[in-house]
């Protein structure tokens, strides 16, 4: 006798024919994401078209089946991964990407890469701002989901700053557009702005209307070396302080260079080795470009060891590729890592600096650390063994300790990756009872049945206990 | 034997003693908005802390009593009026505002005047962009319920794109933060755009955290005079196709600007009497100045009748004249106007100035037109007299085959006035069956007992049946 879910299962077959693979290896594939965690799915729906999303997800209502919508399966929370098992919604082949040269839009499906949304967009004169480091893998409805941060995040925002309207399903199926494409819209509640960042609870997108700025006309990068991590960030209250908002402001801590250096075996500064470095990039017109440059050689470069200014297109990749290596060095210091993206104000970075050196010390672990200094959004790697069952109690309780001391200093537990199943645990640091309950209660408007995404977000669980699939992914860095 | 709702009101001012009022002055006062529909409340509590707005809701909920908030009570949509009666939140007490220089934040309570909002942060060298008209008089609170738009969007959006965290409470009465005075959030549901826009249906927002961006260095206003509102437009077009983006794009039609000149007894441009104007300011250093100075002079004056260039303050606010003064001189042509702020894509916007010709003779009606033309935001004035029942027929019928033209040439029915009670029986033209129940869901999520502000947005009500007050208002250009 099959199991309802087999019914269900067969019944999904029957309405969508082809697009339905129930292969172990397509299973295999879809159950798990960036974090590795493997939960089995019992079938892929390869979306070819938006009706096959309000097919799946009337039958999913009907049958009671968790269904689990992906994009490119970048996340490092485990938000992307059927957790719950059910049907995946397998949204790479709705791809076009259409750019309104005139309006500054872009017309994209869900599952778009997001390099191919910024490429189709410099080729008509446009900048499609956001930059996640997944930018080649990721697609606009992941991106979308999560609200995905980047590099150009200190000029230029996040996801969510581009969105003029998307079109879905609810998870109950039903057709829905949140917006137009339109510059301005004050027409019902904002349905847009709750389903960025719900991490796929709340509804499927897919479709979006993304706007887009004119291209800066020059870009200049510089890299500069302090001698201590104090000393660099407080180059960066130096910065704000002047209200210059630079693209990229990214601080790399000394045990992240001397890493990168051991791993490369030369060093970035010849003469400081294993100084904490800042890579700046910004940009404009050629009379703000000279205005940030001067400003920068008299007011920064001044408290540096070693300051530099990229006189090519290759040099600045060389600054980049600093920042780039940084990831796959740590791995020396274990064959794991704990990347957690953490937020602190301005005026607590050095407190946050400070804290992460008190736990090295309790923890004993290598904590190299890194991030988008000019919006206080840090990715704090704890690196460990995981075959090292101590190590990976330390690991744990230093992850639990920094979650705490971050919301203590008034900051937040996740500023670009989301809660998923990795961050779960710790939710109920950051948000309150009444909060939490007024989400829930979103949820339940919307998903009766707990379809969509089920488990995540607002669950704790212990991801810790689950061992990552041994695998190498296409973005991987390791050893890159 | 007092009623349920009496009752209620004694329990009211128990609780909350001298900061209830229900003389029959403040009721009046409080019972109408900027569209000066009047519905009696039985009480107004002036707020004087964050608690109090707790204290109200819980006992509201006990009590089955509507609540309704108010800031500045400008709203041209009747949203902040108290359609079903019960309490008013009167939130202009809570008025503090506390500028951070470093963060770039400001930290300002619901009842703060917007104008309050921007000087505070001039006076440390930042700025806070959304400029809505009644930047004098209405309050954050107000302009976060509605996300009040103004003259500055084309080049720096509405007041959602600046704010950073909302503190309040929901229907029920529970306190909550939504986001922390951070660059970065990725922790649950976005509350704090649901609540954005949703016109204080979804919770009391009693503080707010909104970013603030550097002081542009220098602006430059612009005056031009074109030969017919289709030459006109066709220049907001080549500005568009130019990238270059202002701070002001601001059209004025032919009988916009013939009505003024009737007005005021001189014309704007004296070559060219009655002709349709922009308005256009733009901002940045002394170098992109020079670049969109050159444009405009290249580009867009040769398609001109007349260009003029503000050579000092004065200059350039007497250009700003010239839009403000747009508004009392209407009222020549009837003493009631419906001021409907609709979009529309930048491609239709020469189809919108022919529909408005064709609504003009059909409907015999003088329907002066202005607006945000880079954000094809326009501000589509219907004039009639209140008491001609032929001309109200009219104007009604008017204003009906306008938001149906609107939505077929795919724009909003609303950019930034909100729906209220004024639009709601065009929502219906605007957002589907499934959109809508969505929306409700949430409504009754998180106000099951349906307490705040209730019978706005979603519920169809005839405004036009209703008699506005007679009364002249702080804000009333009439005859300014």
């Amino acid at each position: 006798m099959p199991t309802a879910h087999e019914i269900a299962t067969l019944s999904l077959k029957q309405h969508l024919g082809s697009a339905v693979s129930t292969d172990a290896d397509a299973l295999y594939r879809a159950s798990f994401d960036g974090m590795k965690l493997s939960f089995l799915p019992s079938a892929v729906v390869s979306v070819r078209n938006d009706a096959h999303v309000g097919s799946v997800l009337k039958l999913a209502n009907l049958h009671n089946v968790p269904v689990t919508t992906r994009g490119g399966g970048t996340s490092l929370t485990a938000s992307a991964s059927p957790f719950k098992g059910g049907w995946v919604l397998d949204m790479t082949p709705l791809n076009s990407v259409e750019i309104d040269a005139l309006e500054g839009l872009a017309h994209v499906e869900a599952g778009a890469i997001v390099a191919t949304v910024q490429q189709s967009a410099e080729s008509h004169g446009w900048m499609y701002p956001p930059d996640p480091s997944s930018v080649k893998h990721s697609t606009i409805g992941g991106n979308l989901a999560c609200n995905a941060g980047g590099l150009r995040g200190a000029k230029y925002g996040v996801t969510r700053d581009y969105v003029v309207a998307l079109e879905g399903y609810l998870p109950t199926g039903e057709r829905v557009c949140w917006g137009r494409p339109l510059r301005k819209w004050a027409v019902g509640y904002n349905m847009r702005d709750l389903w960025i960042g719900s991490e796929g609870t709340l509804g499927v997108i897919t479709k979006a209307t993304l706007r887009l700025i004119p291209r800066p006309e020059q870009k200049a990068t510089f890299l500069a070396a302090f001698a201590s991590e104090e000393e660099a960030l407080n180059a960066v209250i130096k910065i704000a302080e002047a209200r210059f908002i630079p693209v990229a402001l990214e601080f790399l801590d000394t045990e992240s260079v001397s890493g990168l250096e051991n791993f490369t075996g030369t060093s970035v500064f010849p003469e400081c080795p294993g100084a904490a470095i800042l890579l700046i990039e910004i940009d404009g017109n050629a009379s703000q470009i000279e205005t940030q440059r001067a400003f920068l050689r008299n007011t920064i470069a001044p408290l540096t060891k070693g300051f530099r200014t990229a006189n090519s297109e290759e040099e600045a990749e060389s600054f980049w590729n600093v920042r780039r290596k940084c990831s796959p060095a740590m791995f020396a210091h274990g064959d794991s890592k704990l990347n957690e993206d953490i937020v602190v104000p301005l005026r607590s970075q050095l407190k946050l600096i400070e804290f992460l050196r008190t736990l090295r010390t309790s923890s004993g672990l290598h904590i190299p650390t890194f991030g988008h200094a000019a919006d206080g959004n840090f990715h704090v790697n704890i690196m460990y063994n995981r075959d090292d069952a101590n190590a990976c109690e330390r690991a744990k309780k230093a992850v639990k300790e920094l979650m705490s001391a971050v919301v203590s200093m008034g900051g937040a537990i996740s500023g670009e990756h989301g809660i998923g199943l990795a961050k779960s645990d710790y939710l109920r640091l950051q948000c309150s009872d009444n909060e939490l309950q007024a989400m829930l209660a979103i949820k339940k408007a919307l998903d009766p049945k707990g379809i969509l995404n089920p488990g995540k977000i607002f669950t704790p669980y212990p991801a810790w206990e689950k061992r990552p699939e041994k695998i190498r992914l296409a973005w991987d860095h390791r050893g890159d």
